[in-house]
């Protein structure tokens, strides 16, 4: 990594790779995830665009940021994300892009991003000033859909390379933008507590406790409602039916149910309470 | 706008902007999309392909045109649209090809382009003559997906550049195509009367009355079910539960509950009547 | 066809098309696919992706290979085709590539492709061994997510042209590879038998009787549960809610409601038994 925090290094400039993702809460009901697109190819025909997830749970950015952060390392150098969960689409609320690793996120300033800043301290954080961005020629931007209206834009503008992130606005420090909406995980090298915070299409439990949070842990145990685990490795190791807790692909402990849905199992979902123990510590 | 209807001016060539859009009641289970997106990729492997949406109310054309009227201004002119709900497949109904301003859109003549129609006196409408396109070696088609066999390499050789919309048939005089499944929305400087006409991934209710209809009202009140109100901007402007009616991104009154579904709430949905009224005017 | 099975004839050179489909049981909930996608613009930054299915039944590959075996014809020579329904991610199951008519597809040795490969002598499996693809530099993979970290950067690989499918490993003969979940439908000229395997959005039952099993037969007819049809032609030579019997666009035998779900209406689903019998023959 390049030393950008020193106050007078020259700007880093943004390459980009010409990949954009959307990553909204829209569904796949009418076409508003296609506008967007319609928008993006209307300034930057050669884009290529993935879908991270458009089943975001409705109106919950944390969702959204917590798989942003851990998926954009899967994305080349010069991606650009876009993230719109947004009920307060059209109130006072700021936009915002996070430049990260050579790769760029936009989204409104609701807390959205706070799991991508919290996780690297060179994230650098700007305030989107459309008032800057005349050049653009952006739309008059409705009131109730800025995806389309704003960020469509502006992400096909930035991958094009027509501007840069330095353009969009202002440097805010980390203090001054929306906390996330749920609180990292919390522990020591005994114990560390966490939540639910996602549940994919297999019904399994994905918590924010990250593995680095127990790789001290000589026997961790994963407890949650009234049922405990001691970690697998992956799913076939288990019969069907089963119960089990392991660190998934993403790096992160999930709770899972081998060809089943843990989630409609154990009845638990989104929030539920998490904690991971080292075993070999307490009596 | 060039004058396109005077008989003896020259026809406009259509300029492809290389977009294709898919609008589809196909869902995602099996290969449906996927395969036209093959059919189109093996004509034109430089295509761009956008989803408008695939989750149409099944059998519903009148839900496609009505986010087809409305959507296809966000994309770059020479886009090709393509619309395929079709219950009527294999049966001798007509394919026809609407343009409209710089954008060309195929779908079967069973209502679903009326709406776009409506709304355009310059719309050009076609009839397509399969027999005058022999020179395309399109397949012969299945009786029952007319979308892969007949549309995806129809728009792929209209995309590329290879035949222009007067290849595809004879002009149709507008009177002449199956009219809309759903009434435009109907009225005058005092009240307007329209539908809910499709439901989105929110539960947002959203209704064929357009702002134009209701832009000379000095206090216009929309009502449904036993429910009225005013006019809102934005969902944000109103606290979590409450519901509001707001004239939306597309143009059109919706009704909404803010962070949560108005469908659910009101148990209103699609066909449900909509009325606005300026109680500027009633005593 | 080249004749590929002569011991001495030149290996036949793979030209990619630049077109790599997707078929999972990941659903649309997280970010999954979309990273799948990411590492593979990472390699191959022009590649086109297009989405078979997500929406595969969690866990069961023989939906995937039936679709898959009926789907690749409609995309061009050259096309990489990527299916990971996985149960056994991690364990130590095989990893395979299929060459079939110029196309390559890759999976999971879990019986996923053993449609394909029952259906065409010609096609050529081979055993993925990652011990000699170093030069790729592949990602240590993670235990639970080889669609991400093994499946979609050697699809970009040969989908760019950087490796051909003789560099995957070593050729396996049929027999060796796990074969199909489902028996392929079975029968004489007088009467064949199979199951629903699939149901789509519809509610439409499709089977795995090919239309080459029942193509001798003078009156064939259609029976499940405790009903029977003769064929139709299409959805539209019946009434709304009147059920009915086709060989659908993909070849096989289908029963459907016209603009209704057959599925919901006859309490039938995958795994269904179904029989066509020639009734030309039976007393």
């Amino acid at each position: 990594m390049p030393q950008r925090d020193t106050a007078n290094a020259p700007m880093p400039v943004f390459q980009p790779s010409g990949v954009i993702t959307l990553t909204t809460d829209f569904g796949h009901k009418g076409p508003f995830v296609g506008v967007m697109k319609g928008r993006i190819y209307a300034r930057f025909p050669a884009a290529r665009i993935v879908d991270l997830s458009h089943e975001i749970l409705a109106h919950w950015p944390a969702e959204a940021g917590f798989w942003l952060a851990r998926s954009f390392e899967y994305f080349a150098s010069g991606t650009v994300h876009v993230a719109v969960v947004d009920p307060g689409v059209g109130t006072p609320r700021s936009l915002i892009a996070v430049a990260v690793r050579d790769q760029l996120m936009l989204a409104p300033d609701n807390g959205l991003l706070a799991p991508v800043v919290t996780r690297d301290p060179e994230a650098r954080i700007r305030r989107i000033d459309l008032g800057g961005l005349a050049a653009l020629t952006l739309p008059r931007p409705s009131a109730t859909f800025h995806g389309r209206d704003i960020f469509a834009p502006l992400a096909a503008e930035l991958a094009i390379g027509r501007i840069q992130p330095e353009d969009l606005g202002p440097l805010l420090p980390v203090q001054s933008i929306v906390p996330a909406w749920v609180e990292e995980a919390q522990g020591d090298g005994h114990a560390v507590s966490g939540v639910v915070i996602t549940v994919d299409h297999f019904g399994n439990l994905i918590t924010n406790i990250d593995a680095t949070h127990i790789s001290r842990m000589s026997a961790p145990r994963v407890y949650a409602g009234n049922h405990s685990w001691s970690l697998s490795r992956t799913y076939g190791d288990l019969r069907p039916g089963e119960y089990l807790a392991l660190v998934n692909s993403f790096g992160v402990v999930e709770i899972a149910r081998a060809e089943q849905s843990a989630e409609e199992g154990l009845g638990l979902s989104r929030g539920a309470p998490v904690i991971v123990r080292d075993t070999a510590r307490v009596p």
